[in-house]
This record gives C-alpha cells, structure tokens and sequence, in this order.
C-alpha cells in the first residue's frame, strides 16, 4: 500500500541483495524509521521486540532469517537450531512455525552449496505468496462491502470497525482485514473506519490508524470500550478482524478484546467477519479454548510511550504508583459469534463444514 | 477509608474549625496532596478544575463552599449571590444543586447570627448522610460477597471485577461499587479486585488503583480488553459497577464500557451487579437508550498524562499523528443484562417490579 503516496512493502531484499530490511514498527506511529536485518539473531530481535508483528510478516521474517543464518551455518543441525530459536520468539504464532517448516522442507532437498540461494528464493516466495494471499482476501472481502454499500444511499458512508492492526504492515501488503477495506477506498466507496485503540499495546491507534491514514481512507479512533455503544446506535455497518489462529471447529483467537466486540456485534445483529489466510487454520485443534493464552509484562499495562510536544517520544507511567497488572494478549472469540471467515479461497461460515468446504482437501 | 493506615475521608474540616481540607485529586495517582478551602471561591475552584470529583463529593464541597462564605456575609442575598456561583461551576451536576437547596432551606429558617453554625453543621449532615448511605449499599452488597465466598475453598479468593471509579474518593467515605469491596475485605474475606483501567480517562488504573491499594485492598489492573476473556477463564466471580443514571425500567447509564463488561458477564454466567444510591434512579424515564450521550473531547483519546522516571508529570500524544477521535463518555447497558442493583434499602431486580420493590413510594 501507500505511505505519502509511495508503494511499499514491509519486508524487502536489501540493496546489498543480502541483508533485508523492514519498517521499525516499534517506532510508528511516532517515528517512521527503517531497520536492517544482518544477522538471524537480528531477526529473532525483530520478532521478539516486536520491530516485525503481524502473523504473515512474523513468518516472512523468521523466513529470512533463517535464509541469513545459511551465510554463517548451512548445516542441517545450524538449520534445525536456528529453526527452533526463531520459532520459539513468539509461540503463540502458528504461522511462524509455517513459514520455518516451508524453508526446511526447501532446504532439505537442496545440497549445502546452493541453500543459501534457495533459502532467500523461498523467502522471496514467501513474501509474493502473502502479497497474493491478502490480495484474494481483499477481492472476496470487498463483495461483502459492496453488498453494504448497495443497500445504502449513494454517497452514504460503510462503516467497518476493527481491532488492533491486521493490516498491511502486519502482512507484506494488503493487510487481512484491511484488505477488503483498501480494495473498497481504491474502488470509490466511501468507507470508513472506526479503529479500535487496542490496549494495552495501541496497535490501533498507533498502526490501524497510520497506515489507513497513510493511504488516505477516512477512519476515527475509539477506545476500545466505545465500540459496544457505536453498534448500539447503528454506526457500525460490519466488523472485519484479523486472527492469529482459527481452530478447525471455527473459534478465533486474536488480540485481547475481540471478544468483547464480536458479543456486541451478535447482541446488536452486526456482521462480524474474520480474514485470514489458510495458513492461520490450525487443523489440529477442534477447540479454541484449550489455546494457551500468552501473559505479556505488566509494564505494556502501566506505561506508555507517547510524543512531547517538542515531537521526543518518552515513557511514561499512567497507573497508580504501585499497583499490579496483568496482560493476556490474546482472547478466543467463540465460533457461534462469528458470522462469516474471509479466506483467500473465499467466504465461509465459522464452522468445521465451513472451513472444510473451503478446503476440502483437510477432510479425513 | 484508609490512606497508609490512617482512617479518612474525601473532605473534612480543618483543626481551626473554619476551614475544609480536600484530596487534591487532580494530583492522583502521581502524587497524594491535600489542598485547604479557605474560602467560598477556594470551593468554587475546587468544583470547576476537579480538584474534586464524583457527585457526592461535588455536593458535598458546594455545602462546604456555602458555609465558607457566611464568615463573609450571611445576607440573604449573599447566600443567593453565592449558591448561583457555586452551582454554575458545574452545570450538569444535579447533586450540586440538589446539595444547595438543602442548604438554603435551613438557612432561610435561621436568623442571621446563627447561621455560620447552622450551615457547617447542615454541610457535616449532608456528608454523614452520603457516608450512611454508602455505608448501607456496603451492607447489602457485602451479602452478595459473602455468599460466594461461602461457596469456596476456606482461603480461596473471591474476584470482583469493576469499571471507572464507584470508589470512596468520589463520594465522602466507603464508595458505591466499592463499598462492598471494603466491606468484604474488612471482614476478612480474601477478595482481589480486577480494576478495568478505563479508557480513556483511566478512572480505573488511576483512581481505583489507588485507594484500593491505599485502604490494602489485593488488586489488579488490567486493561478494558480483558475482562471478557478473564470471565471465560473462570477468573470473575461478579462484576460491581457503579452508574451515573438507572432509568425506571433498569437500563443502567455508565462509563463507556461497561456494556461490553455486562454481555461478557452474561456470556459466561457471572453475576453482575450495579451499586447505586437512591438519587441516581431517574423516575421520569422507562428507556436508557434514550439518554444522550456526552462526547467528550478527542484529546482524552489521543494524549495520555504520565509520570516521567523524575516524578514529573506529563502529557504525551500516543496516537498516529493527525488521526481523528471520536469520544462518546457513556454507554447504557439495557436491564436484561444485569443482575441487580444494590441500593442502601436493599438488593433487587434490574426491572421496574425490581426497582418499586425497594421504593414502594415510587408507585404510581
């Protein structure tokens, strides 16, 4: 998407054609700042500090960075290690381990001499393969938005609510749930988002609201609790979320507060949608509610980073001097909430049969 | 309550018997100061800048204010001049006015050189009335507390989950939501409060925080986002909130928010609770989502104030730079979703066979 009218990805090949560099998320929406990627260990930083977030981009670093741990070890026990030490950044991120499995099950075919060749030639693969995947969920997304926009007077704006960041600097362009969001602003109608803070680590304030504002579509922030009142009052027209994991019976387990938002939807008749890609499918799993649910630190809770008025980006803390928190990160939104999904094959409901019949080939 | 051990109140008469001393609760939670009220305009100062806050304690400090001024001039004209400029200080505040005529009615009974005495004593009254009447709600509600408890392991935590600030330091003593809270932990029942930080003023992380943890009450904080997923965890035994208007059939009006809060207690099966005194039933209305909803200003969403690391305080813009907020104060968790009120007569049902069980008069 655009950032002041430029293209951009995410993650890309450095000029060196080794290194690769990213935005520094952990800047935004502050700073606008870039980061290179030399090493593994620098990848493993970038995932772990959150520099890189978002399943698909998490992957599509993990991915290169595997590739640049080939330059210093391309044995298969540096591959098996590195593999594992990526994978264990951020263990909640099924399609983390994905991403690392698809490099292995390349470089296993391929002798010591060419992996690293092959390894960035995947990455890259990787990385155009999430740019497709998004662009199909943004196509099928976008017919459920044009529905909304039919059935409204001419001019008369769609209003899409979402939560924290499932955009396109989660994912290498596009975004999931912004997908169908873009694709509707480029195609003329008039949308408009309503952007879920997303407490504790304002994803939504800070990125949700940059990168929409960045390409121009017309949004408003609300905290998290406002959005409960906005569909009350029919200033909601459909929810769209990303995920970081669906289970086969259709739950969703997404950032800490979906929950919440998709009770309102179904207690106010609000569509609420989840986009996805296949890969966030965790077939193994017939239950979201036995998903072990990460405990970030307390401190995401009780400080904050913001601008000074003189534009330096300072810590701050909001809480009562002394007092404890606490810092799920993630909730599962039960299937029964949950209209439909949004998958790069197509909608379906959140169901097993949904989800089988967009992906028959998971059968058994 | 409590502050480091000490036994207090949100306002008091000072040693020289003349003047009233405050918690300057514009300085919470970064610093606990006092601030003294020496005079009429002190009062006013105090009420518009919210030095002190909470309908009870703003009516409370406008009996006070009066008092002050009578040192001056107790003229019948003088009392009217004085009682219009404390009320403007906060135009909306029914309490405050409600807090003026009763003053006036006792002043206009007594002869001018009684009426210094006449007005401290009826100020004391109107405090010890607000103490009784939370004092009851922490009765009632205390039963509630005690009946989980009673249904637990011996030692086993009761977990109370609340919104915004019900709490002593927005009325005299005790609190509403929290009253039962204190109650229940004086009686040595181990009860842990999870405290909803709540977006976007922080009532919750700032000002619950803090007395519970002044008065030594376990608590937690966490961010609204939270709450719905604690409750899927079995972690909430029930929900106390306050409210700011219960309309005649129950629809309960309240900090943005707490709708959401009250479909996740549904969802789950936990009790949820809303503490009120009698003065916050609106009679005249038999349909919350009628009640207009205050927006307030966007800055309370885009900037945050903090303590930098060398205890100054600070306010910082945390969102995407030139992102729009949309504000709304309040939202009205309709009556189907609450388990009850409890009130100083008693606890009842969320309807308005409910409400006229407890206020028989009320009956038309």
């Amino acid at each position: 998407m655009k950032i002041a009218g430029k293209t951009m990805r995410t993650i890309w090949l450095a000029a060196d054609g080794r290194s690769v560099e990213i935005i520094d998320q952990t800047k935004l929406p502050h700073q606008l700042e870039f980061a290179t990627l030399r090493t593994v260990e620098d990848a493993a930083r970038a995932i772990l500090t959150m520099q890189v977030r978002g399943a698909p981009l998490i992957g599509a670093t993990a991915a290169y960075g595997l590739a640049l741990s080939l330059h210093d070890d391309a044995s298969d026990d540096a591959i098996a290690r590195n593999a594992a030490m990526l994978a264990r950044q951020r263990p909640t991120a099924v399609n983390l381990r994905w991403a690392l499995e698809e490099m292995r099950a390349v470089l296993a075919d391929v002798p010591r001499e060419d992996r690293v060749a092959a390894a960035y030639a995947k990455a890259a693969a990787i990385c155009d393969g999430d740019v497709e995947t998004c662009r199909r969920i943004g196509v099928n997304g976008l017919r459920i938005i044009e529905e909304i926009a039919a059935r409204k007077k001419p001019g008369e704006r769609v209003n899409v609510l979402t939560h924290c960041n499932a955009g396109w600097i989660a994912c290498v362009d596009w975004g999931t749930a912004t997908a169908p969001i873009y694709m509707a602003h480029d195609a003329g109608i008039p949308v408009h988002v309503w952007v879920d803070e997303t407490r504790p680590r304002n994803q939504g304030a800070a990125l949700t609201a940059f990168e929409l504002g960045a390409h121009g579509v017309p949004h408003t922030i609300v905290v998290d609790n406002a959005g409960g009142h906005l569909m009350q009052h029919g200033a909601v027209d459909l929810v769209i979320v990303g995920t970081d994991r669906v289970t086969a019976n259709g739950d969703v387990a997404n950032k800490i507060g979906t929950y919440l938002k998709a009770l309102a939807a179904k207690d106010n008749g609000v569509p609420f949608y989840v986009a996805l890609p296949h890969t966030t499918i965790d077939w193994t799993l017939d239950d979201g509610m036995v998903i072990e649910i990460e405990e970030r630190s307390a401190d995401e809770v009780l400080k904050m980073a913001g601008r000074l008025a003189d534009g330096s980006v300072v810590t701050v803390e909001i809480a009562a001097p002394g007092s404890a928190a606490s810092n799920p990160a993630f909730d599962v939104t039960p299937a029964r909430l949950v209209t439909g999904f949004i998958t790069e094959r197509g909608v379906a409901a959140a169901s097993t049969e949904g989800l089988l019949s967009l992906y028959p080939e998971r059968r058994r």
